[in-house]
């Protein structure tokens, strides 16, 4: 089974970003966490980070055949139609995560695009939200 | 460890509410797979399900010493400030669950008021979703 | 043929309730002239008048295999979605009762949130109103 | 006993027009059933159709003696503020009748702007909905 | 004279509740403290206090005909029609009272339902604020 | 001096349509004043009414080369877009006028279309504002 | 006969302001032309300008028994709640005339609160519309 | 093949009105432009214009069987649902075209109600824009 | 115990001032009756009315180590944000009063804007609610 | 004569994406199909597809000096006003081609920020609508 | 060169104002800072500080032939349409400051009408930003 | 010392961009005047620009440990919040510029997202705005 899990801008800060709210995890931290849950459940994936909104577009034509996709489009899930419109295309699971919970924060965290995409949405549970995804999609596609 | 979990209103209707987006999947059904998961984990879980929004307030007065929290306030999401309230004085984890996803629903969905007041969303990995709650604050509190 | 007629908050308080919109007649009145009217069309009733939004939406689960269903949910049907959601769980015939015409009276009694979930809607003819919609359900289902 | 019935632009296609909406049945069928209603009913009607918003205005000033008015202003309810004037100025009852459930369709049709000069509104019961209308005036004119 | 007090959903939990807002002293201390201002005022109060919307539509009606009603409907002030509608009814002085300032606080708390329904409001007074409102009814009424 | 008077829906009903707002004297009336005043004024008017907007629109073209144009547009000033542009297409001194003061009746009758249109706006003074907008265009034409 | 004419903030400085929108004539003008008028027509005029909110409503006040009053708020005509509730205080004839049409410039010119407070508004008829709204209150009073 | 051309009001003054935008060319060139082509083409136009919203909608019905609608409904594009519902009935290729850009003109025409329910809209392109619809109607019916 | 009072536009005019909503006392009344109320408390009252906003200003600005303040910014309530920003500068126990329910008038007053910076508010309560805002801060200064 | 034509994010994924709404027809058809047509009309084209908005702005600007524009921004129509800016810059003849009808689709296509800077817009017309843009451009600019 | 510098309400309490956003530098500081750059810059200021609204217009009128503005409208930024009017009468360069960031504190100061009618605005800055809005004018008008 | 100067997208195309609003020099006239100014104030620069969002993104992350930022967002000011995120990282002195003055332009410009991360905005100065941001950050941090 394979898995595409994309982050989007500013994730790489992590760590140094807004520690308050997003923790004191690096984005090191992060992979390295995912790529042990993925070994440990036996699964492959495959980590993409950008701050370019079209190449996330991209990554996602490029993966649609794959088994699943857990992406945490960042602050692109406010307003990016492109990524909405690609995420439609790619016809598997698709499980979006937020690191923090959007709907307590700013104003214009409410406005959730890409979300209505996508299968189901974990936001709020931290890094344990990725784990979580690639969990439900492993339980529900084996 | 001891967990609380709410239903709102109609959620004891489930297998013949809306089958297209809830399931075939009877509430009977979800609170043997709860059962069946907690008996697995070694938590002892308390499930209670009411259409009676002052009746969950009280629930969560009553079991606000827990370890944890997770509830489907159902329709009351969306328009329940007296949840919300409830939720703010209980400060045990908290992990809104959601069968569907609701950000591609109804509009009068999309406005999510308790939400505000948990720790993390799980909206639209059906009763998955309820484990997966467990699952993180068993992860977390331990 | 057996039909459920359910009342909402307020309702009970007919005759003494703003005698200028809603009239001089009491609630007892309104439930005598529609047994009479049940009586003279050979039909049965079940009459339930109830504040509590749980409690209607108990009501809707319960008698859900009725030939039909009557109601006027009062101040909920502009706010409750649990009650939308009930109603949207009968899928027997249903109508949406007003005594008075709640769109000259306050802008929040404009958003009608229930009145989306049932066949049809009958407002502003008085306790005529309940017999008009018997009657459509009696020569619809007949 | 004489009574105006009016309907708006459109409802001459009636059978032609969105029958998953409207039902198979033509305008023809509706006026002779009509028809048929105020001869056992032993009533006068006069019936007019017409797509000309200004038309009908004109309509209802010249019948405004009438013992009644039924009147679905079709498209005009939406947005006709000529219509809503000219409702006011006919002392008589009037009930609005809408064949569909206005309140489960397009958002524009949400704004009721004619239903706030009339005493009643009948929404989503079809063409009974106008006999409905028909038996109210009788019974609280006679 | 006899006056009812009605308090709203969460307000049994003073004191634990968002201490930093609410203050420290518990519910029971609210009561005691209206208890011992009765009595020294020489008048008669009953206390209720309930989560359920439905049960306070009920109270207000029983004890319509007191010489006074003092309420702080909590969270139910911002979307509660149906308590609004209930206080129309009861034609006795009525004024609502808040703890806090709900005029500094969320924005979905700036929504004001019931107090259009009541004589007054008094708001950010504490405690203090149910004495002032027997205070006012005291010397208005006698 | 050749100046075109319309008057739009319902206005023929003055006298009978809410003598509270119009008062009681009737459209012939009207007519009568503005006969005599443009008699006494030596210039000649053409006054048109109709409840047809499209009829309205033709009118104003026809009539476009006059020296002036007194508009109520009544009902149509909220909503008309075609009115609106076909003002646009006369050259000529536009008065709208109002009988009675739009700003403090309904809420819908703030928004003024056909207003933008025109140079300027005479509302509130009753049959007195058609004068004194046949003088504004004697006095700045002459 | 003796009528108030008020005019608000940045009206002295007519003839330098906006001359495109509001003519090259100076506020001197305007005032020696309102003198002129009301002498010819044989009333007393008190003419009062200035940029300060409150001693517009002060004045209003100290002339609130004249035989009218004639006003252009100019900015004011905007926001000011105070001058509202200062003029529903004077109960005499009261026009607010603008000098331009307010319906096609600025947006937050849209916005009229002062005029819901007076008899009848005339906008864009520059200074001739002062002497229309004197004339009125002439023809109307006398 | 035959096509039904509509246009709505105001177009009749193509040439005088607001040529900055519509152009020079009139409402008899447009025409001629349009018989040249369709007689280029080899299809048969029939071309109506009116004012009357309602004579539209009567237009759309009786040539519904047609091969093909192209209509420019003017001002009635931005709030006639009358003219909606009449396109709804009309099962056949349907291209609204607007001469000028509407997108950047006033705020109410970006408000586009007539658009929702024919196959394309062209805006913006002039006459051509007629003979780009006829070309696709052409193209894709033939 | 020294108290400022500070009374907004058009307070002055009380008795006179919408009698229906104000009462009949006059602002002389109000003034004698909160200087018998401060001699029987035996506290020191300053009592301050302007209808200019920037007086109001002033004032606060002067009398900001008082021991508390009683605003009624009437008026300024809906709109000044400079007299918000004042009470800010002020530290001493600020009640905001408002004679008559503001909640249930134009829809205009509904907007808040000095109550978000004081600590508690009293509206509705007529007269009464100034010398309840003085019993709050003698009760909790003392 | 030398045309630019840009196509947006998710075009590339033509065929495969909603086929229900975009038709069959892979990309490379798309550009097969324009290749094939500017052969016929002897033009020279550009094609460039991106799902990266700010590539989009660097071809505009590298190409402001061909002899026209078309094109499809896709999702960044709704919100990008960096394209807006770019298509501002170019003062060539641009068309914007759309090829499902964006105004009866999600509510968020509604809002057209991009078409604000062009001359033209089709939309809803598939493959043809670039062919359409194209021969306009061809027959006005030649 | 002539520069005036206009402060607006509460600034003369800088120092005791909110110090956390606006330092504990007193008006005096900023005055003697303002002196202490006109002095080295070889310019001769005018300061001018008042809470009344009003006199800032009539501030604005006596110095505007000045050879140049700086503006602090403070509170009045967001409402101030008299201000507005005044600052377009003043035709020399015009430059509106603000000591701290409005666009991330309260909602309603992110409401920005005099900034509409000024050059420049620069905010966020301190009392640096007023020596870099002379700065500003001393280079471009000299 | 060394700070990082980002400009947006279209700022490339400074002289031939909307010379009216821009001005005439070009982007490279900016770059020049902005080295001749650092090296006169003894600073260090590093400018970089991009029409691609997501390089602004990294370009802040890269630099943030400069000693100051200037940014024109361009387009992105708007609605970028992935280069707001990023401006919240950089934990440094950072001031928005804008060339013109952003508050009288197209509506959609008033929506400021990234203001909200900075600490002051300088908008309408033209170049020397960029010098000015600069000057700031020399005074503040040296």
């Amino acid at each position: 089974m394979k898995i595409l899990i994309i982050n989007g801008p500013n994730l790489n800060m992590l760590g140094e970003r807004e520690a308050n709210i997003y923790g004191k995890n690096t984005y090191g931290d992060l992979c390295a966490r995912l790529n042990d849950f993925s070994n440990e459940k036996n699964i492959e994936i495959e980590i993409f980070q950008s701050a370019i909104e079209g190449e996330i577009v991209n990554k996602i034509h490029q993966y649609r055949n794959y088994d699943g996709l857990v992406i945490n489009p960042a602050a692109y899930s406010h307003y990016s139609i492109a990524i909405y419109d690609a995420l439609l295309i790619a016809k598997i699971p698709k499980i979006e995560v937020h690191i923090s919970n959007v709907h307590n924060r700013d104003d214009f965290r409410k406005n959730l695009i890409t979300a209505q995409a996508v299968d189901g949405i974990i936001s709020g549970l931290g890094f344990k939200g990725y784990e979580l995804a690639l969990e439900y999609i492993i339980a529900t596609t084996a």
